[in-house]
């Protein structure tokens, strides 16, 4: 392999991309990180995680972003702010050209991460007071209370059930007349005495004082609004993995998230994926640091099978 | 299904188990996680954790699984001191023998770890003060220091090789006159100026004020002995699953490590494995909380789907 800037460029520094970053530099890979936006990922708007192992009382997304932040640089690990524009990885030699110029590597490791489509009525100012787009994550904290899903297809219906477990009342609002998910989970659905159905409607605004208080549903045959009481509101209307810049590179799922093996390589050899950004049963903190960490093995190996 | 106990038994409170606790208990499923010893597992006696994301400074591994338990126990997790000797999971009510009676369950995750076989020669008391089995975690410890390893395999010469990144010289001391390495691996050992090696040889013994200092290594064929001068032994004869209880009730790989897909699935629908005791290409703490939140996700599914 001709000589390159760096032994491995990890790009996103969420949880995996960080935790990457840890790795590589303490196995001494001459290792940058790029983060185009604030270093942390999803998880700096998260209000508060109690399930990621460590923290007896939970700790805020921000604080346990910047935690991981501050141990990454500990460790050397150098982060620059740079958006990765496209890549080359047709050679070995593997180009990642930047908003600022270009850089070649050895090994990439993608942990750009998803991003939750949003409803774009503004609900982002709740989140974390009422607003989710994860069940598994934040459905504890609606204990008795009432809350709007919005969604019609698998996620939606799925997660709906499960916050079930703990709201008194859901209410599953879907722009179609009936679900897309699979017939099983639609007969469970419809079974759930928790759930009320709001059909050929979306959510058209949200207001309270501090959080959530009130959701407006817009019926979108009739045009008709209404207003709910509603501790939160649920979004379930997909998630998009932030792979802008990989084009045809590399192989993607249906849904556009990376496909990798279980050792985190992707269908392009030296090119790794890692968290959200690739098609994976779950998305969480505990499993984007697995990731990151497998990720790094793997690049360790490709670089010793390719001096 | 007919009345089980429990939605899920978790076996092993190391930080596989004690994560799957935390995430089954916030998604309400009745839940037990059982632990012959300590809880923490392995963790309790690694002396300090740099690569475990959130802990800006590393934090060591005792303190770690103490907040890990916890978090467990804030969450509600019920944790029982009780060793499984056997189980009975030929129907859909899974049983398993404790040494103070028998629980039924509807899903089982296997996460009891792996523990690295000893040399046996009083090494333990040197734990975390210059006795390691992991490179990954412990070779940035040993910058410009001499150490010892031991052991022939894949993993001896690979972590042997990693280890001279860092440390100044590497003995590596093997009871045969070859390696089992495969080739490609021998041949870069071979090349590696850092690294000498020491044929039919064992380690007898080592001492030291607080840390490591001194090394003693027999020839077996000629029993002779002598001591290096050494700041650290690193120990890679093999790594035993702890999967006494389990049987051929599992498929498991052939050395003895619990076979899963992507979803944690072993071989028998509705038990699951994580962490240290699965077919995997790392064993971390990152990998083992992976593991133990991924594997409840498909208990809970597999629940829902038999209901």
């Amino acid at each position: 392999m001709s000589e390159t800037d760096y032994d491995l460029v990890v790009i996103g520094a969420g949880p995996a991309g960080l935790c990457a970053g840890m790795y590589a530099a303490r196995a001494k890979m001459n290792v940058l990180v790029l983060e185009k936006a604030a270093p942390g990922g999803q998880i700096i708007i998260t209000d508060w995680i109690e399930n990621y192992p460590g923290f007896p009382d939970g700790i805020s997304g921000f604080d346990l972003g910047d935690k991981m932040l501050n141990q990454a640089k500990n460790l050397g690990v150098n982060i620059k702010t740079a958006e990765v524009l496209s890549m080359d990885v047709s050679r070995e030699k593997k180009i990642l050209n930047l908003d600022d110029g270009s850089i070649s590597t050895k090994t990439i490791i993608i942990a750009t991460g998803a991003s939750p489509r949003k409803l774009n009525i503004g609900e982002e100012k709740f989140i974390g007071k009422g607003v989710s787009f994860c069940a598994t994550c934040d459905a504890p904290f609606f204990k008795g209370k009432t809350v709007v899903a919005v969604g019609g297809g698998d996620t939606a219906v799925q997660e709906s059930m499960y916050l079930t477990k703990f709201a008194e009342k859901v209410y599953l609002v879907h722009r179609r007349g009936e679900l897309r998910a699979t017939k099983i989970l639609r007969e469970r659905a419809f079974k759930n005495d928790k759930i009320e159905f709001i059909w050929d409607s979306v959510v058209s605004a949200m207001d309270g004082f501090f959080n959530v208080e009130n959701v407006k549903i817009k019926n979108v045959k009739s045009g008709e609004e209404k207003t709910i009481k509603a501790d939160g509101c649920f979004v379930w209307i997909g998630i998009i993995p932030n792979t802008g810049f990989v084009g045809d590179s590399l192989e993607l799922d249906d849904q556009g998230f990376i496909v990798t093996d279980h050792t985190m390589a992707t269908s392009v050899p030296g090119i790794f994926a890692a968290g959200d950004v690739r098609t994976t049963p779950l998305r969480q903190v505990t499993t984007a640091v697995s990731d990151g960490s497998v990720a790094v093995i793997s690049a360790e190996h490709f670089i010793e099978n390719n001096p």
